[in-house]
């Protein structure tokens, strides 16, 4: 079990930051990604098409042998994460909890627990973290605002200019008015904006990045398993995408800084 | 044949521009409309995963019993038109032929016929305005822009406010610095953000929106092949989704100005 590859997916690249961070932490692991580029995005789609898609994902991966499968997508984590864990037999990660965790991480020293969550718009309007914040800590502080602008924004290069800063002060304006100690960036995309929210949130707001957390959460997992693999003389890093591999490779370039490799088309 | 429904499909919503004008246009006809909103958008994906979807979408609307297909997205007008001509018996209209026509009308009786033009990365990448603008006026002078944010733009309603404006003095800084006659809007969004781009273009620049133009191509050819229909006590209005309805629903109502029933999902 151990030398089987762990499986990520994601609406398209944005999951990369994921795969970044697992990839960092877990070196001997052999990795393959997969991104969903031919229907990204599921942020703006139904919690029944974005779970049609999750299963397929997940589906996929397994044709690949994974042990495990990490959903980095947020909208996928927060509309189908339960009912992935009921349908497979390997474990299955989302990437809500470990932002949850970190948050509360961030807080728990404040004395009013001001926590907001930005994201897409199925992962907002689920409220996915708020239910799970307001579980785990019931007297906090919770404001959600979506932010249907930043994905492409990222995907067009956009991170630090003067339009992205202009759009997210408006997304953020309601939630930043009567402070906030954290803002969880509910999205695999909002970390490649982090410089941009750093400067409208101000330096006294913890930006929670769930990619580090997940990744954590993977190694823990894997080793409670006894499903970590110890040495690997040549980790395998494969890509799988529903589109052509093109794009993804020119996006997925800025986002891991290498080139990327072993990219494979498939139809799903 | 004439009582026959026309059908028009859009990767999404946009496609309600040019729906809207033939509604207009050609008030006797039974009209049933795709939007694949399980996959939009289509201007960022590959010509071979267009393709593919067009083709699906056309299939669909045939056992609908169609007489005709209008393609409502540039970009699957761009990518797959021809492959669509050549495959299916009944006529396909695409969007791109109404719009170059549209522009070579504006710009007639001008000396140096400086005509832009505006798209998803799909339709500029495929050269299929330049292509047929050149073929039909040789002496043109032709400038593109990819506008991949102002889809996104239109979806969230910011059409006239300060990020539209700054986002459009980016995308059209190039092509209007030694000038414009006319700017085709090439991509069924783009009406909606009209005057925005109205502003930062200024009031010399004809803006060609291919919609209306395709209204009436698809009108000469009813008449030309005898399909059209002379009167409909109850003409049909009906809207079919890849993707649950209530988003198309929403923001749809925007742009027909009037509230949408009789939406089906339905999965392809």
């Amino acid at each position: 079990m151990p030398h089987r590859p762990i499986g990520i997916f994601d609406s398209g690249i944005g999951g990369l930051t994921v795969f970044r961070e697992i990839a960092k932490i877990l070196p001997n692991e052999d990795l393959i990604y997969l991104g969903d580029t031919a229907r990204v995005p599921y942020g703006t789609k139904s919690a029944a098409t974005v779970t049609r898609y999750a299963f397929q994902n997940v589906r996929c991966l397994l044709q690949e042998d994974v042990k495990l499968v990490v959903v980095a997508c947020n909208t996928a984590s927060a509309f189908a994460l339960d009912a992935l864990q009921k349908e497979f037999r390997i474990p299955v990660l989302g990437v809500v909890e470990p932002g949850v965790a970190g948050a509360l991480r961030a807080v728990a020293a404040k004395q009013r627990r001001r926590v907001g969550v930005i994201g897409t718009e199925g992962t907002i309007s689920s409220g996915a973290y708020a239910k799970s914040l307001i579980e785990k800590s019931p007297g906090i502080s919770i404001k959600s605002s979506a932010c249907p602008l930043f994905v492409p924004l990222v995907e067009e290069g956009w991170w630090e200019n003067d339009v992205a800063e202009s759009v997210a002060r408006v997304y953020l304006r309601e939630i930043l008015a009567e402070g906030l100690d954290a803002l969880i960036l509910g999205c695999t995309h909002y970390p490649l904006l982090k410089k941009t929210l750093r400067k409208v949130a101000g330096e006294g707001v913890v930006l929670v990045d769930s990619a580090e957390e997940t990744a954590l959460e993977t190694s823990s997992l894997l080793d409670a398993r006894g499903l970590k693999r110890e040495s690997n003389p040549k980790p395998v890093r494969k890509f799988l995408v529903t589109d052509s591999p093109e794009r993804f490779q020119r996006v997925g370039k800025l986002i891991l800084e290498s080139e990327l490799t072993n990219i494979h088309h498939v139809e799903i």
